[in-house]
């Protein structure tokens, strides 16, 4: 019988999970995953042991609670003699206050409830699925692992919109997101690149949800994302920053609800919503359509200028990192981000880039770049095991 | 007798005016300026005729008409001999089809017209002065400059929203302001820097309003603000660039009107917001207070990372550019701003700099920075001259 550490991440119609084995060494040991998609229409759970995707039908329009029960069935089916001490779940927000994880009680609950109004399309999901396990496992720990809270060592002048002060007190600031995949390259930047680590680089998290974060030592100075997940880069369907003069064009021009200005640019924006086509990279990248390419272009251009940006953020740059989705595995959009940075002193090596890295310049490039895959999932269960072991 | 053009700026609460004579030599002379100030609640025309503003009391309450008519009559009594063969006006949007100043007729003015809802707050009274010298003096050429002309040579890229194709089709586009500032800066640019000028230059337009501009061989490629002028820096008293989903959070969550939204980001945000003491950079540099501070390190911060994403979007930098109010005036700011570029090879010149340049880095600054007063009365005149001449 051997220790185990589930992680959780529920979202709007999927809840991912993770199973890890504390090892002897101290380290953890991936031993399956897996997701139930599609809740509240056609859920299917899928579970992966290591040899490959098991899919299972789940009954039409299952809710996040069934969901969950599901997961810990098929996680029980599969545990081999692991005992799970402890359960891992990323919270989405952790508001100004939460710096690191933390051990979940009805205090934390109720305080992180109350951040709902600042992700009313995540943290509902995420507690629900914490609230869940309290009652249906009481004597089982659970961690809190947030996703904004990486980006608190950031100076207030990175965190701060230029409105009036009430609002900052009321908590509208630039939190930041992503901060668990940032945590984890920070974490393993060292064994890359020692000198960026301990200096100055721009992460390039591009996934379906896109965003950058500078690192200065391996601690977060400014990132892209801002009070909510929509802001900075554009994505696979969110329209990143937008001058705020057009939301309030879209309410009086066009006469659309709060309701339908969040699905327009939560939903039908970004790569979407310019190609008109797909929210897909790979697709885009393999379209011949003139409008898949000006998506793809309007991707790489403002992640160009946010690099830009950032490098002023961080008084220069040593290194960029992409990860994520997007960033490991389009080196056709890594090759056009790093050929508009030449000017920065980064020189792309297009066979390591074809080849995926990690590498991805020349030896000789005064600033490297980088592929290094993320995971969330092992920051989560470290933290977790960690906490429970403190 | 000899010629001479008018230049009319018809904001919301004022209407400037310069008069131009046209020398022998071609060139044109400032001879007369001013304002009317106050427009509705305590109305003053103010005129400059070389020796200093003189103010004189209007009526209570006065409209723009009544406004109109005295800067007239005023400049009138000024005339010494100048005969006006034209007025150039700045108007605020020339949407996508207006790349050039043009002369105005009443097809013009109709399309203008359609253009109101994409700047409601100045668009309106720019054409409503126009419309009223067609009545009063329908034999009077009239001429339209552009805020947003000198901006259509740049990229589709640069001017696009990641939002569905139909919002650009219908005018939703990244139209950018400022244009006549940084077109007269970009004409006077080769007598300042031949290389920065037929290279890769930022323009910091430093206001009340503020934006920034990056020339590439004297054209603009990107600029900071976007479809309405509340985008990119945080200004006097507008908040710059910010998360759209913090419009979604005001509307629902603080149950904020679309009118109630616009008065707080053009009107309450910026400096003053953050500051919460005062909208002019001045006052706040000599304030003790620690809020005062903190708007200032805001401003130079958002300064320092748009420069750093033109750069960005130019593949390098040449020059940077300071001008307009705080940008000519605030050798503070410069140096704050300077001091955190010089990465990318700025060396600041401290005592060129507290002595207002016109170059404030060292001779040996790899990249230089220069200040530049601009005119953009003097673009109006000279466009409104040569059409006419045409």
């Amino acid at each position: 019988m051997s220790d185990g550490v589930l992680v959780l991440n529920a979202g709007s119609s999927s809840i991912k999970f993770a199973l890890y084995q504390e090892c002897a060494d101290g380290g953890l040991a991936p031993q399956v995953h897996g997701q139930v998609e599609g809740l509240r229409s056609t859920a299917q759970l899928h579970i992966d042991t290591g040899g490959g995707d098991q899919v299972t039908e789940m009954p039409p329009g299952s809710d996040h609670e069934s969901a969950l029960q599901a997961v810990l069935d098929a996680v029980d089916r599969h545990l081999g003699g692991i005992e799970i001490r402890g359960v891992g779940h990323r919270i989405v927000h952790g508001g100004r206050e939460h710096h690191a994880p933390a051990v979940i009680d009805e205090a934390l609950l109720e305080a992180l409830r109350e951040l709902e109004p600042l992700a009313p399309l995540h943290q509902p999901h995420n507690l629900a699925a914490v609230a869940a396990l309290m009652r249906t496992a009481p004597e089982l720990p659970q961690v809190a692992c947030f996703d904004t809270a990486f980006h608190r060592t950031q100076p207030a002048v990175a965190q701060r919109f230029a409105l009036p002060r009430e609002y900052e007190q009321r908590g509208v600031l630039r939190y930041g997101f992503h901060g668990l995949s940032y945590e984890y390259i920070a974490e393993r930047l060292p064994a890359y690149d020692e000198r960026a680590a301990a200096g100055r680089t721009v992460v390039a998290h591009l996934g379906s949800g896109a965003s950058m974060c500078a690192l200065h030592g391996g601690r977060s100075v400014a990132t892209t994302m801002g009070f909510t997940a929509l802001d900075g880069l554009p994505m696979g369907q969110r329209c990143g920053n937008l001058d705020p003069g057009v939301v309030l064009h879209l309410m009086r021009q066009e006469g659309l609800s709060a309701d339908e200005i969040e699905a327009l640019l939560y939903r039908r924006s970004g790569l979407l919503g310019v190609s008109g086509l797909s929210a897909d990279m790979q697709v885009l990248l393999e379209s011949d359509a003139p409008e898949a390419a000006e998506a793809v272009a309007l991707f790489c251009y403002r992640a160009v200028r946010e690099i830009g940006g950032l490098a002023a953020a961080l008084g220069g740059l040593d290194a960029l990192v992409f990860t994520a989705g997007i960033g490991e595995h389009a080196p056709t959009v890594r090759a056009r981000i790093l050929g508009a940075l030449e000017w920065l002193g980064l020189r792309l090596d297009p066979q390591a880039n074809s080849a995926g890295g990690p590498r991805i310049t020349t030896a000789d490039s005064p600033v490297s770049a980088w592929v290094v895959p993320t995971d969330e999932e092992r920051i989560i269960a470290g933290h977790t095991e960690a906490l429970l072991r403190g």
